[in-house]
């Protein structure tokens, strides 16, 4: 293990694992999955450990003992859970009969995969969820050791850096989506971000449809934004952290984090499954910037509660790639989250992981100031990114009307009060409750 | 339009589309979802083409007419189909009712995302997988405009070039995939390469498990197993393909491509979904190799009739980035996959788009000289890669038997002749019905 986490060791190729496996064995990464199965799951599980390791549909000539040994998958627990009549994911190859859940637990040695992120999720994740034997399996958590986890640079602002580059401390950071997501101009883009940035809003982004579009072409739009976020931090000495959306082509990016370095800005948002792990992990490690990571698509992962990834195993994968801030939906959201999941969500990335880079949670989607109240009864944290923006462009006394009315929101919210109470305190905060507290 | 595909209009910002949309409405990308919905199907296509487009929960100061009609994405047509009494994805928010599909087709006007593929996927797959709307919701198709598709590099090599990079003609690829997955040293790797080739192998691959393990160095893997390659090339004339698996970091895929172009090497794989797309584009359009995309993971994003997106849809994206070569499993695969789905998959590659680049079919999963009957029955063509793992090293007379017996299937079936006369006919190809044959 001494030789393993050597960095000499690592020097003549990256990513890989260049030890030849003596003495102590390697450290392993081990897997939690929600499962499915008509067989005895633990024979399941051995079908999964074999697929994803040195397993084929037939022995095969040099699959020796000691190799399996080295770099077999291998099942380290299995917990029974309920019977099913129907099978959660249909196939016509099923035969009839009854369907058992369970949490199996699969380890692998990190010497299948190194610190290569891609062929470490093809491991956790690839031809897996291709197996008849299971009409269900979802990756809900990955444990890795915590010399594995060091050797990422991971997330370089994450809670703390976000906080230090907009000076906001001992509350969440207050934040809004440009709207319409897209057909504003750059220059209505910097008029509605100067208006925010008056009313004392912390964090502007970009809308994940928009990157450059016909009549907002990037490099201007970061042009007019950071003129008016340069010229207003001048002025109050706070300067709004704005995400641009980054997302494209590789190179591309790194272009554009280069021209948001030099007009000023402190932030890029990338949509993370669009653009994937391996460009993502470039730019997060080459661009001196707070890294938002949209994570759009999501829906498709995770939706069906026994297929795809639950958001625990998901933004460990991130945050070691290096983003800094993670969207986690919110409470009452508009979407078909429900609070039990979000909140797991924010607890997910309020857990340390082993480096000690953290991941601030980016709370959005049909927010309004009238959600502080269980978000913060619900997880006792104000480590949060929290977003509105209808909620706050509609508000009826305008935008500006609409920051100050989340930030009442969630002082009234720390504070102790209900929402009833803040009512009465808070005239712009009552304005909002009338607006958007009927749904 | 004319000024849309103007090379000099894009100059100015990589993926940007910087016209003032003058003149002819600009052309238009439309997406066909397979959807499920307890409202009336055309509301719910209207939710989506909003929320995916210029819409938000509340109306907003700036969503001009004029803006929503060149931004808006508009539902071109709806195809009601049945009823169910229960939702397909479950929610806790559902309200009681029924549940009806529907095919609903939607565009965008590319002045929205350009030719930046990770906007165009956020686009047609971001957040609407998340709407409350919905109850079911998959891609299945994807209409590009021809000078849109045009304006991709898209596949190098694809059917044509990879036919000239191996030599082979009239008759699908042979191939094999090293087994067992991750465990053997360069060395070993190399050995079977070497007994493969002797046998008249055309194609060989890594498994996705493997990059750089710690027993087995890319580099080093590169070597030992080029050195056989081209010693037999330099014997028989003929080059074996060997997709090196690539996948990790970005620079260190485009170093290790680089290190097999050296080697004299043809082809690179990349685990698609495990890399990305901004990556995988970023390879395809640097590395002068055939891109070998390998689709692990895939089975998360299809596997639920009503959730994801479709195979026709998935692999336009990737023939988009550049791939030359991507996976569709095989008739009677070891997976949950039926073979109509197959059918289709291998009958989307094999439909030009219209940069006139294509995609070789890789078939695979199970494989063995008995489905080539039915593959050739079903598909009627030779344009295919056609591997096997354990069906070519477990043979029971060795793997170079393996070889032959999948050759002499392929022959038989294009000749017209059934598995049983097959069998009188080739000894090779008889051994391996016994062995195989009897699952």
């Amino acid at each position: 293990m001494a030789i393993l986490y050597n960095d000499a060791a690592m020097a003549d190729g990256p990513g890989g694992l260049h030890t030849e496996g003596q003495g102590e064995p390697a450290p392993r990464v081990t897997a939690t999955y929600l499962i499915e199965t008509p067989l005895a799951p633990e024979k399941a599980a051995e079908v999964l450990a074999g697929e994803q390791s040195s397993g084929t549909f037939v022995a095969v000539p040099g699959e020796t003992a000691e190799l399996k040994a080295r770099f077999a998958a291998r099942v380290e627990g299995v917990e029974t859970l309920d019977w099913f009549e129907q099978p959660s994911l249909p196939s016509e190859k099923l035969a009839p009969g009854k369907y058992q859940q369970a949490l199996v637990r699969v380890s692998w040695s990190v010497e299948n995969f190194g610190f290569n992120l891609p062929v470490l999720v093809s491991t956790l994740q690839g031809n897996l969820y291709e197996l008849r034997q299971f009409t269900g399996l979802k990756l809900m958590d990955i444990d890795f050791p915590a010399a594995y986890v060091a050797h990422f640079k991971g997330s370089k602002f994450g809670i703390e850096g976000s906080r230090a580059l907009t000076g906001v401390y001992n509350r969440p950071l207050i934040g809004t989506i440009i709207k319409p997501s897209i057909g504003l101009t750059p220059e209505q883009t910097a008029e509605m971000v100067q208006t925010m940035g008056e009313a004392g809003i912390d964090f502007v982004k970009d809308d994940e449809l928009l990157s450059s579009s016909a009549n907002s072409p990037f490099e201007k739009r970061v042009e007019e934004v950071m003129n008016r976020i340069n010229r207003l931090a001048d002025k109050t000495g706070k300067k709004i952290m704005y995400a641009f959306n980054v997302s494209g082509e590789t190179d591309e990016m790194l272009y554009r984090c280069e021209t948001i370095v030099k007009a000023g800005g402190t932030c890029a948002m990338i949509s993370l499954n669009s653009v994937g792990l391996s460009a993502t992990r470039k730019v997060c490690e080459t661009a001196p910037l707070a890294i938002h990571g949209h994570r759009n698509g999501w829906g498709m992962m995770t939706r069906h509660p026994l297929l795809g990834i639950d958001f625990p195993a998901y933004q460990k994968l991130w945050r070691l790639a290096g983003v800094d801030q993670i969207h986690v939906n919110g409470i009452a959201n508009k979407f078909w989250e429900s609070d039990d999941s979000v909140v797991r969500s924010i607890e997910a990335c309020l857990r340390p992981m082993a480096n000690g880079r953290t991941v601030l949670p980016v709370v959005s989607s049909g927010q309004w100031g009238g959600q502080a109240f269980e978000t913060w009864r619900r997880t006792a944290t104000v480590d949060l990114l929290y977003m509105a923006g209808g909620g706050i462009m509609a508000h009826p006394m305008g935008a500006s009307a609409g920051v100050t009315a989340l930030q009442q929101a969630w002082k009234a919210a720390v504070d102790g009060m209900q929402l009833n109470e803040a009512v009465k305190e808070y005239p712009e905060f009552a304005k909002s409750v009338e607006k958007f507290g009927k749904g």
